[in-house]
């Protein structure tokens, strides 16, 4: 927990820009891809040399669990922090257990950081007014609170914009102040995301295109653009969806695309690349388990044995060599 | 905290029926009422009784806040829970204060239950597949983890259904199971509602008729209705835009509707009692704020002075002969 290799290059780092759409930009850069892991812990899933260790090896024990997974997940950035621009830390798995889980959540953040990755808390929050500006405060302002000076948010949020501009301000509003970001939900991976997102107006116009346009205008203020030339204010667009990259992609090139599905959702290098800019930047492409668990591959289980570690390094280099070709095959 | 007045009816209430659109029946006709209190406990609004008793009168202190936020909201729901069916506990106003924060708002969901109040979480939920059900395990399942077996999660929560029908079902499912309810945001209250939710298709079909839709096939499933006819699946529709009203009622007559709005945010008891059937059932109508700060009007201060208390208990009196004078004009 005291390993901190990077904190010194990662200050010097935040001090060149603070501004999230930057700060991404120069990560993707150094790290030459769009590859991000997406920390999703399942406690029944971790390697037994995790769990073994452990005092106690019980998921119904709450401090045991959250122990064990705070281990397996630090443990894990460190082997992935040279190599991915950013985590993206799914809160779902943590609220399983409750408050010893979100404290787990925090303490993770900590950890991303100061091993010089931008972090993003997949949290999906959303609502209006004031509740809005609440879940903003939890969740991208760096508390305030006496006894948790060194607790941090996480450098970006995923949002619902389903309540509109007015639900989505707030968040706006608290990202420009504190240097960090948004993604708003626009099109998602999973099976029905068509049933609800691709509801068709009229003139042809679908349901997730119109909150792209709601998020664009929020996006496009000029406070909210960095030197870069990107907003820090993205969208979250599956890449299962292929159909509907090259046309979001073109219309909206100052935004930044958080872009899941690839791995084990099933969405395809050349699916995902899509969403790309020549240069590499313009979209972050999660994938999560195909990641985390590589170790539970016959593919990697069979050459690497019980070495985990070894495991997931090596899925990583494997996803950033089949995202570089896909790039290759699009330039 | 021991104070548990409610406890011994609350069982057997509890054994008598266990689908949670029954029990909300017999709680809204007990009560007479289709009013609900909302919590949304801000530090800085409490009483000064509150928090001069407080061994540290210091917002920055999460300790001292979620304490004087514990109490408060533990002496008004002793207040309301006679005269009320349930309250809504929005766990925005929780979150800010990180994992003390939600500590506090399990706690306060064994206080209300223990007191005999339907409890709603107002957690706006959302996302799909596998993390999906990890949010319905945190937010509808009794944790079974070792030392919280005395903690409750709410009786139905509120979830966002931008994701479709695969995205909701696993909240669904979770709620049969244990013989809970959800509330799926169909039209919100605030301003900017209509810019994303009155999205029309060629067929003049409304983005949040849409949604209805698809929530109510997942609703009208046999084994998700009750004795009393209802769904345990029901909807969030806002009293601000009593122009939606008239046709969901008739359209989906075996749905409750939870009406934000009423109060603060300005709609009438008009506009907000059309959603209820003439026997008072069908919906539950929220007043946050008009409630649990009424000590801050001058209308309650004048006459009760200090008592903050039976500021809160008058203002309660005075939504539920609002409403009923409104019922009174509909039927």
């Amino acid at each position: 927990m005291n390993l901190k290799p990077n904190e010194i290059e990662r200050k010097v780092y935040r001090n060149m820009a603070s501004h999230f759409a930057d700060r991404l930009c120069d990560a993707v850069k150094k790290r030459k891809t769009s590859l991000i892991v997406g920390i999703d812990p399942v406690y029944s899933r971790l390697p037994k040399a995790i769990k073994s260790h452990r005092h106690m090896n019980d998921e119904y024990d709450a401090d045991a669990a959250v122990d064990a997974i705070f281990d397996f997940c630090t443990q894990t950035m460190r082997i992935i922090a040279p190599m991915v621009p950013a985590v993206k830390i799914n809160i779902a798995f943590f609220e399983k257990y409750l408050w010893e889980g979100i404290e787990t959540y925090y303490a993770l953040i900590t950890e991303a950081n100061d091993l010089g990755l931008e972090v993003i808390g997949d949290v999906k929050r959303g609502d209006i007014g004031h509740t809005a500006e609440l879940y903003a405060a939890a969740h991208l302002e760096n508390p305030e609170l006496a006894g948790l000076e060194d607790t941090l948010a996480p450098d970006a949020i995923t949002i619902n914009g389903y309540t509109g501009t007015d639900g989505i301000e707030p968040f706006a509003k608290m990202a420009e102040k504190q240097g960090k970001g948004l993604f708003v939900l626009v099109r998602t991976s999973n099976p029905s995301a068509a049933e609800v997102q691709d509801f068709t107006d009229a003139q042809g116009i679908a349901m997730y295109e119109k909150v792209a346009d709601v998020v664009a205008r929020i996006a496009y203020e000029p406070a909210r653009i960095g030197k870069s030339g990107y907003s820090s204010i993205g969208m979250v667009v599956g890449g299962t969806a292929p159909e509907v990259t090259t046309a979001l992609r073109q219309k909206y090139d100052k935004t930044w695309f958080l872009v899941p599905g690839y791995g084990s959702q099933g969405a395809s290098a050349p699916d995902c690349v899509r969403f790309c800019k020549p240069d590499g930047t313009g979209a972050l492409i999660n994938a999560s388990r195909s990641i985390i668990y590589a170790y539970e591959k016959p593919k990697y289980k069979e050459q690497y044995g019980d070495d985990w570690k070894r495991c997931i390094e090596q899925a990583v280099i494997d996803a950033k060599v089949d995202l570089a070709g896909a790039m290759q095959t699009l330039i």
